[in-house]
């Protein structure tokens, strides 16, 4: 197996197909590691959630990151991460974005309802709104095994 | 959907099922996130990597979360969290939780042979040696998503 760096041209490749990562935040120094669904357009990454620990530490700290990847067997895998900074797109300002990220997630079953339904299991309020938010990309980078020839 | 949090039973009962997470580390507030096969034993996480970036981020702060999933459809996932503090383990004083992680390991193919890889890509060197670490469980919580009765 030989493990090689991908270009930045596969690594956007990969956004734009795979939906399901890893979103990464940080406050005082401790990690934070959460699966998300996510939409890939013009060098941002979009995401959903409720207001929780996650909003909570990226609102302290913009600095995030998201890791996406494709495992196969352990000599056939490809993993790219982008790092940038948390930002909030409220509603009125945002709709054609907004619009665009609930387009591209809607093929997922019910991943709208995830962050909502974890909500109302502590939180006895029907009606939380989901935050909109993105991640611009300032770095990407990405490595691909590749079966030994 | 229901979403319901895992009881720490059924969340480390996920950790010796599962072998695949994503690591997290942190310096300077930036997170990072890596891909990682990991074999849990006693309350801690063991893995193996060669001297990179999380292995040098870690060093410095050994604040570390591994977060594992199981993902099927949007109504139904698993995922678990934990944190707690980067610790490395010579082999010279960890010879038994090294061949007990290195069993565990060993079903996946190539697994030992990833960080080797991709080190010898660029450091010209193939004597380099896995660094063998652990994290030791300080939280641990997790959220299940059930279909709705």
């Amino acid at each position: 197996m030989r493990i090689i760096a991908m270009s930045r041209e596969d690594c956007v490749e990969l956004l734009g197909r795979v939906s399901l990562g890893r979103l990464g935040c940080a406050l005082d120094n401790q990690p934070h590691v959460v699966p998300v669904r996510f939409s890939y357009a013009d060098n941002s990454v979009y995401m959903f959630s409720t207001v929780g620990k996650k909003i909570n530490w990226m609102r302290k700290n913009p600095k995030a990151c998201l890791q996406v990847d494709e495992i196969g067997s352990g000599s056939n895998w490809s993993s790219v991460i982008v790092t940038g900074k948390y930002t909030e797109l409220p509603e009125d300002r945002h709709a054609a974005a907004r619009e665009r990220a609930l387009e591209a997630l809607s093929q997922y079953s019910d991943w709208w309802s995830i962050p909502l339904a974890e909500r109302r299991e502590t939180v006895s309020d029907p009606a939380i709104e989901p935050v909109f938010f993105r991640i611009d990309i300032e770095s990407i980078s990405g490595m691909r095994a590749l079966p030994e020839a």
